[in-house]
């Protein structure tokens, strides 16, 4: 057992990116792939991506790296199965010296020899194992995008990227806060387990009904609110680092990848 | 809580390294530091760097990235108070061209401008858990070093660096397969759950009484060999990638840093 995990089988996810790749399919992919790892990204030029890979290894929850690129590659090889970076993503976003410039679907005429491809777990993972455990997560039930706030806490700088840490919050039953901290933490690569419960002025968050990002979510009786470490934190670092040009996905349309969502490392093996 | 995780008394290891950086103790760190986190060390050229990390983040198992310090800058910010890599460790090697040069105890006359340092997890983090669990472990009651072998494992390569993956063996008994693979899967950190249980020739080792590294531990009635990948490894590597210069950590001479050996992310706070 060089590896001791399987990918799941890979015939669902790749002819997922089949219909991606061929623009067949553009919209977002939250319950899409089955139980395998999506993912978020972020291209960069080489000569950022040793100082952004620095800030993602002193930041592992907020942005748990599960795959980098060779330099110029645009396959993602430890991944999955003929996973071009150009293509397989519904929707992505360019930011050009920090600020969003356009929404596009393809990477053929933006790719660059120095383009550095960088996926980070997102938190449909833990999501699922949390519905699988029987909890029942507004934002999903209601289709809405889950609120997310800029927080006090500072991320650990590295070269040109800092800035805070962004959270998302879930209201979790007073009764099985134990239970919601021992799931998540049973994915690291997925922002593990939550980085506050309860007061959410205490990590600087003013007022829970207006999120910075996605939707409110009303208050709910004998509920918690419990925060995590959000995706979104990366695309704030590099709006701060203003790059002269950044490629990521857009928010909710990730790259579906073929490793398990409960693989132990995210290295792919056939 | 920004941080789920609380520093151990830094007094401790902040005296042991104190001790260490004085030269007053110059001898491996096995059972020094409390329960903190231990780390092998590869200090490389700010130009290898970005490949050295890609490579640690496709082989986590073996390389299982714990820190990694800002270009020319000898403090390890995020793994203590402190901690200064050009005296905190009791005896490095230094490799020239992918040949062990020579072995010395401190960096000052060998630092450089353009050195990135790396902290890489080690074995000690999960042989304690599996002795606080009552797991005899041979090679520590005989005060001997685990047996090391080069396998047919391939690891993922990265620019230069390339090479088997190195395993350590330790001999479980039967009964508590499952229970040595729980355990040590709780430490990703410390390269989590073996690669390997069972026939040696599988991951093609020829004879485990001849190791190639460390002293060789012999059969014991009702036991099963069980292979963990193996901070080794990236030295292989190292020596294949035959940088100018490399230095390490001289092995089972490690750095004591100031987090706890069950963190779940490797980042200090005051």
């Amino acid at each position: 057992m060089p590896q001791d995990f399987e990918p799941l089988k890979s015939v669902t996810t790749a002819q997922m990116r089949a219909q991606i790749r061929a623009c067949a399919y553009r919209g977002h992919t939250a319950g899409l792939g089955g139980k395998t790892l999506q993912a978020n990204l972020a291209i960069l030029p080489e000569a950022l991506a040793l100082d952004f890979m620095r800030f993602c290894q002193r930041n592992p929850k907020p942005c748990p790296l599960v795959g980098v690129s060779d330099t110029g590659n645009p396959m993602l090889t430890t991944l999955g199965a003929d996973i071009d970076v150009r293509t397989d993503v519904p929707a992505y976003y360019v930011y050009r010296d920090g600020t969003l410039s356009e929404t596009v679907h393809d990477l053929g005429a933006l790719w660059r020899d120095d383009f550095v491809t960088f996926a980070l777990g997102c938190s449909f993972t833990f999501e699922h194992a949390l519905q699988e455990a029987g909890f029942d997560l507004w934002h999903i039930a209601q289709n809405t995008t889950v609120p997310m706030y800029a927080s006090n806490i500072a991320t650990v700088p590295a070269g040109p990227f800092q800035g805070p840490m962004v959270v998302s919050m879930r209201r979790i039953p007073n009764d099985r806060l134990d239970e919601v901290v021992a799931i998540s933490r049973r994915f690291p690569l997925a922002h593990g387990g939550p980085v506050h419960m309860g007061d959410p002025a205490e990590i600087g968050i003013a007022d829970l009904g207006r999120p910075d990002w996605g939707d409110p979510a009303p208050e709910a009786p004998g509920t918690t609110p419990v925060f995590w470490a959000c995706g979104v934190t990366p695309q704030a670092a590099i709006m701060h680092a203003r790059p002269e040009i950044c490629i990521t996905h857009k928010p909710g349309h990730m790259l579906i990848t073929d490793i398990a969502d409960d693989a132990e490392t995210p290295i792919f093996t056939l």
